[in-house]
């Protein structure tokens, strides 16, 4: 790896699309791409506010030149310069993701989105397209999927160890919207999340469930097939959904179940993910990331910790601290970014990328397939299929 | 208490109904009955097979005389005898749960059984009204609910310690099903419960999903009132359910998921139960028994184990051995013994017994209810209503 | 062991000495001889008070006949009928284990004694040489080294799966002297527990210290050699013992830490053992007594459960209860039982019994040198030898 | 705090010395120092060998002009800039903290420094008297008394909430020496870890035992004044200390036990500490490091997480993360810079900075102090008074 970067002689240059200084994700995107020296960010926009936008860079360590006042220009100047951007990372209201997405892959960069990487399923097949079209990586900002434990549940799927899988359960638990906090002072982030046109089709799937599906179908390696939902908000006399839970039947047979909430008074953020297959099963929680338990039938428990010296090199070179010493959500972060950037050298240096198993748009575009069959399923009161990729792609 | 047993003067008389000398369950259920002094396990019927039956008695410390050769041979002996038994308690296959529990009744006893109480709604419909009729205590076997902690989280629900209730998760995830027993060699035990006919409906629920769907519905004080419901076999091939899921809408709009699956190899014995309102939300997992989590909003999560000193008086009462000890299944079963005693002798005695929170008869037919509508969900496809009580009861 | 139970023909007969109907570690006693049919509680002295203990007995379900007025009343009684008593429990005040064990043994009968065994360890040297000389069984009651899983944890070390032990930590932290007790008002337990001539040589560790030192003993198959030790009062102004930790060589070099409290002011009743080897650590918590926790150097850490269909035969044995479902310190006691019943039975029928590793005297004698050691290593100032016992014996 | 940042106008500027590309420690460093934008790695010496420091520098982003061959040059060529560094980070052998320390605070810097501070108690009194001639700051780096949950469990003893201080626990077990690898190849750090004179008087007190005996201190406010210990090696043979076990008599009379060793074979990297007052208790662990354990006597025992919202905000400060997010040491790292960074601008300012927690020279002079008391208890066998600061400093 180290290699990978000595050989390619320089960071990747990263263009930043939201996220200004008192932006808590913008702190982590930035932080994530700089820790292991895969990227440097190099160049941004900042707010829609251009003015705002041009100031904000400067505090943030980015160059004055190089903070523009909107995406369009952006991509023209850095297009421009010999040192131009080689990808952009895109960290702004939900409903923008889509146009600065195709921006960047038209203008011939990588992507690093935040999700909802959409806010619907045909927009995100039109990603889809473009980025193979362009021959191009396109990430999503999936943490949870990310940390080298629920990496290395994976590949325990992968590599057959709890035989064919029967069931997976999720959930993502939290108390975000446990109060009515639609009436009282907003600041901006919540003024454009309560706007559904702006933050997607069901408010709780878009801030939290989608990374709880996402990490269901990533480690398990099952899209889902079917569902039936209930979608709704739990507080009275809210217009907005802070609840859903659905069954599903994942394609090839598999069972799962799916809960995602925000009104949860006293939640903390617990992200729970079990899979169970004919041999046993795994189980992880956000609350012991660092940790997975796997029960295979008729043997002891085993608690696997990152660290453990029999792990694989690639679950191995997704942690950055001795074994014991706990590491957080920003070292999860980190991994999608050197991901991305090792599989970007590689093809650049002429190598095979391996083990990569960061999030891609096909993944978003799986999950924009399957809010929207929950949503419809409500409205039906049946079980409703959950939209494939066309072929034609 | 002590003095409500002294008052009465003797301990009550059970007659057994099934548990023989090789049955786990009938071990519980006398040294549940005994462990506190309330009963004495006086005479039974031990097997289908009378010589059996009346050979088992004297093994299991029941005077010959009265170790009897069928269960009408019983009922009416003892009815003869001025120290006759007061209850009875059933612990035979599923099917003939309804047929002993009724000829108990019409014989003027109480009655202690196993679940699931009957085959379908309409037998334990029948079994509600047949108790009421004759002013007798109908008791269930739902050791889960009669914990001192989860005897507390229902008494946290019902004082408003948690506000409106929003949702409510319950699960119980198990292993025994996660090989195909069904091609092996069968003891009695297995026979009779892969034979749909004699152990209910959806095999998965008479066997653990009704001990959650209890749990759920007795701690937060709700019924079921519409479930949408994935009942299935998780096992490809398999003729049996050892799988149910389901969504469910509580009387009053609050919302619910269920999972009950005895399919999940490497699992243990997981039950847990999650109940959310509108100030916050409490935990219970039967790994750690002992102990409930209180989570209220903007407040330090609490961890409250049995013995705290702080408890109420019934709470107290439900535990046997000082704060921090474990205890275990043993000791929950006994406290639904020691409540239907008490409120046999207290009524007895003129008093007003308060606080016994053993399930009854009603919560028994709700159950089946339940059951009924999973059912009925899975082969429509939709939403089902949860049948009711009819008002004519 | 059923066979041995048939062949033996009757369960055998338990003389009860203490333990009147008010008290716990009564009813546990009997609770845990009875719970499997391998003993009868048939006689009984049940006070100091010879009028309220015959009037004990039938409360207890004793024979009005042989309750009796006192110890030497009833072990001439016994001795005198054809189906006396087989062996005494003792659970009376502690300056009377000795003499009642004494008189027991003298009179042919098996002992199961509370702890600590005697007030010194010259005492219970005297009770090995006795138990020897007559060839009785000797038992003492600590429950917690009679879990399945501190059992399992004991096979362990003893199969070298850790290989050479290398060090050994056990502590018990609780808060029953976390208020100063002492200067309220005081029931009959209280008052001989406060007073030092009756209740030991320093407080804690006759209450909950001989405990964990045996735990850590009972496992590791280690006596201590040397100790230096902290013994004194938490509570300023305090006159008894609290508080003991103690640095520990065990024969062979093995290290070891101990510490017992019970000044813990939210405490609860936390016993920790853990076990080290150059292969590997174990570690057993009060907390979660049904499992036990295995790290092998280089290998996933193991969590064991009661149940774990590959554990032994006398392991397996040593539950009740499906996997999964707790059980409590109430079976650990009948584990105890138990064992004496088999050994007693094997022996009267000729066979050779197994696996029986309930705490014999010889570990009460070694309990009894090691408080000894701490005591004179608190007024020394030094490290101590702990004495062994004496080669004549 | 952004304000005290937005005021004094720049980050700080800090020299690093130590900490090559290739160490782990080095990076926790410079990522800590900058996370927050307090600090800017600057300058630095990175090797013994010049020529390897003045190349490693520009592969961390340092200015190849700024990438010194040796302290002694770093600190007068830093010196006559008008843009010099504010402070030193030590990151070095331990035979080289005390030396780069003289040299840093003579030349009129600040200074980080890793643990232990020096060889010896008299070095460290030295730094101390240094410190304060020169008005500087200097702070040793023990990340574990720097998380917010082990900074909150200071406040809370600072804030009597548990009452007068009864016991202090602590405990380093970790397998870092579980096998002998003084047998094996050796890389450099290894070698001079091996080497007594230059990690220190016994080796597990260098590596990890300090920082279990500062976190102790720290948090309990107390520091040691007699001490009796085990200081040996568990694996026959050894030369070098592999275990520390100690029983403390704080100042004021509060008790204390103290163990560290890394020849745990199978131990993880496992801190705990346990404060017991006499209102109740707390106990912090590092495996969940996020959270603390807070049980006052008579009320349920209460887990307070990072984010809660009724933390100082101090506390909250210490966090970056939202509620329920992992975070890590690297984050725990950056409080220690964090805290250094606000008080030398606040002095610069002319603010009086408050609550800050970092750990300082004369917290790292009584490490020293305990390290020799323990050494010297082992060698005479007895108990050891800890030297305390001359009362001239």
């Amino acid at each position: 790896m180290a290699d990978l970067k000595g050989r390619f002689g320089r960071p990747l240059r990263l263009g930043i699309i939201g996220g200004g200084p008192d932006s808590w994700i913008g702190g982590m995107h930035r932080g994530a791409a700089e820790m292991d020296g895969w990227w440097r960010a190099t160049a941004g926009v900042f707010s829609s506010d251009a003015a705002r936008s041009r100031a904000a860079g400067p505090r943030l360590g980015i160059d004055a030149a190089r903070s523009y006042g909107d995406v369009t220009e952006m991509l023209s100047a850095e297009k421009a310069r010999p040192d131009g951007i080689d990808a952009v990372a895109i960290m702004t209201p939900n409903d923008t993701h889509y146009p600065f997405a195709v921006a960047a892959l038209e203008a011939g960069l990588d992507v690093i989105a935040d999700k909802p990487v959409t806010h619907d399923f045909r927009e995100a097949c039109d990603l889809v397209a473009r980025t193979r079209k362009h021959g191009r990586l396109f990430a999503i900002a999936h943490g949870f999927s990310s940390y080298p434990m629920t990496r290395y549940a994976r590949a325990l799927v992968r590599d057959g160890t709890l035989g064919r899988i029967r069931l997976v359960q999720v959930e993502y638990i939290q108390s975000g919207l446990a109060t009515r906090i639609e009436d009282g002072p907003q600041n901006n982030r919540l003024r454009w999340l309560l706007d559904g046109q702006r933050s997607g089709l069901a408010l709780v799937m878009s801030t939290i469930g989608c990374h709880a599906q996402h990490l269901a179908c990533h480690v398990s390696g099952l899209n889902a097939a079917r569902v039936a939902a209930d979608v709704c908000a739990l507080l009275p006399g809210r217009t907005v959904v802070d609840y859903v839970s659905a069954l599903i039947e994942f394609e090839g047979g598999a069972r799962g179940t799916f809960t995602a909430t925000q009104a949860a008074a006293g939640g903390e953020n617990d992200i729970c993910l079990r899979v169970y297959g004919e041999k046993g099963m795994l189980d992880w929680s956000h609350r012991e990331s660092g940790y997975l338990r796997l029960a295979i039938q008729g043997e002891a428990v085993r608690i696997i910790g990152r660290g453990d010296t029999f792990l694989p090199a690639d679950i191995v070179a997704a942690g950055r601290t001795p074994r014991g010493h706990p590491e957080g959500l920003r070292e999860a972060f980190a991994n999608i970014y050197a991901d991305v950037a090792q599989e970007r050298m590689a093809r650049a240096l002429g190598d095979t990328p391996q083990h990569l198993a960061y999030p891609r748009i096909e993944e978003g575009a799986h999950t924009m397939a399957f809010i929207e069959a929950c949503v419809a399923s409500q409205s039906k009161g049946t079980w409703v299929e959950v939209a494939k990729l066309p072929l034609a792609l």
